[in-house]
């Protein structure tokens, strides 16, 4: 039954050019002319198999979708599920989700400075073994390059399921000073909330009733003066 | 059995002028005098039975502790618990830990400005209500309080098992824009830490195998400018 084989799945990915792309760094500093507007562009650095952009991306038609991830067989099938959802609500050919093949570790060869509006990091992979700890997505090196092309309203949106992640994190964002906000540690413990779009790690890990981390990182001056503002209302 | 009344309680603890203080107000500013040395000065706010306070006098006779709380027939258990503790080392009378009675709302009447350096809260009451906001320990209005107390290199150490106060503390020390140090969400996870000294609510809760939270949060100038210095070296 394996009939698809690594090239086959290039293959495939090279005739969906419409939402797929392999080499993000051909749209460096243009992603809003593929998108065709000037919506805000937010994305998920990992995306694995695309629950999440693509639900994002319906909820959200006003803002534009990226989902990036390393392994080209989970961009196929973030395409399928993009396309799939899309197809339910009537529209043939998604327009503000796209798709692209690529390493975290090169972001800044993807975007140009201040391109991208939020960072989302779901579930990303623990390392847990702490020689590993510069390979983890919230390692103050990764922030940096988060920092850098993110614009003046640029956040960061993390959840994850490891409790040593988010141990890291925490520390990770407070070292390089960066404005926590909402941090949650049992994102579902008073129901599942309907306005969280859930990820496949998540409904998974959900369903096993584990818990779940999650916080916001205001990065741009303008993220940061309005969370000023209204930070002590949750007090 | 009850042969001791509210009466009989401070009447005990008024023949206790050694170790115990019934007014704090008396020593705002003259701490140092009593404890008859410039030793810097930990406060335990909220101590309970003393369990933490008297074994932290023992493991560090070069600092001086002041355990704190409002209720007397606390204050008479933790004396007993520190002449106790006092004498297995073959000393009579404590030198370096005093006892106070006083509501943590008038911390700054207690205390000058810069006269403490460093604030420990333990097992803060969780007060689970949100309509009782304002009454956990870690409430930016306390966190006032506690930075005009510290001196420059202050610090607040904070400890509990309750995961809504834990997340609660989190965003408030991030709102106040304190600097968060040394984040744990799971303080015994690699076994008992011969170097943290267990309070008596910790014992409890770490044999019924609970979480431990932990946070240090760098409050004077010193305290941060060290934690700068150094805070790349975990990653
Ligand atoms: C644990 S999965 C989570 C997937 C999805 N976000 C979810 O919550 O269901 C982590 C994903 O991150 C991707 N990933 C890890 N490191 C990456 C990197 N350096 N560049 C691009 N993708 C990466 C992996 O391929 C994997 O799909
Ligand atoms: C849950 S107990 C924890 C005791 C101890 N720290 C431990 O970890 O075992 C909280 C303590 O804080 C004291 N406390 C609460 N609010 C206080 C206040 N406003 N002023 C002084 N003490 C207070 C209570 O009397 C109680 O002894």
């Amino acid at each position: 039954m394996r009939l698809r084989g690594r090239k086959g799945i290039r293959e495939n990915l090279e005739s969906q050019q419409d939402i797929v792309t392999l080499d993000p760094r051909e749209h460096k500093g243009r992603w809003a002319e593929w998108f065709g507007n000037d919506n805000p562009i937010y994305i998920e650095l990992g995306m694995g198999k695309g629950q999440f952009i693509s639900g994002m991306s319906v909820k959200y038609p006003d803002c534009n979708f990226i989902g990036m991830d390393m392994y080209d067989e989970l961009i196929r099938r973030a395409s399928e599920k993009a396309r799939g959802i899309w197809m339910e609500q009537g529209v043939d050919l998604p327009s503000n989700v796209k798709l692209a093949l690529g390493n975290i570790e090169s972001l800044e060869e993807f975007f140009a400075p201040g391109e991208v509006e939020r960072i989302y990091l779901n579930f990303s992979d623990p390392w847990p073994k702490s020689r590993h700890g510069r390979r983890r997505l919230t390692h103050p090196r990764f922030l940096d390059k988060y920092r850098s092309v993110l614009n003046e309203k640029g956040e960061i949106h993390f959840k994850t399921d490891s409790l040593t992640l988010f141990e890291f994190s925490l520390n990770s964002f407070a070292a390089t000073g960066l404005q926590m906000n909402n941090i949650s540690l049992s994102l579902h413990r008073e129901g599942i909330n309907e306005e969280h779009v859930m990820t496949e790690y998540e409904t998974k890990f959900v369903g096993q009733g584990m818990n779940i981390y999650r916080c916001e990182v205001m990065v741009g001056n303008e993220a940061l003066r309005k969370y000023q503002e209204h930070k002590m209302d949750q007090f």
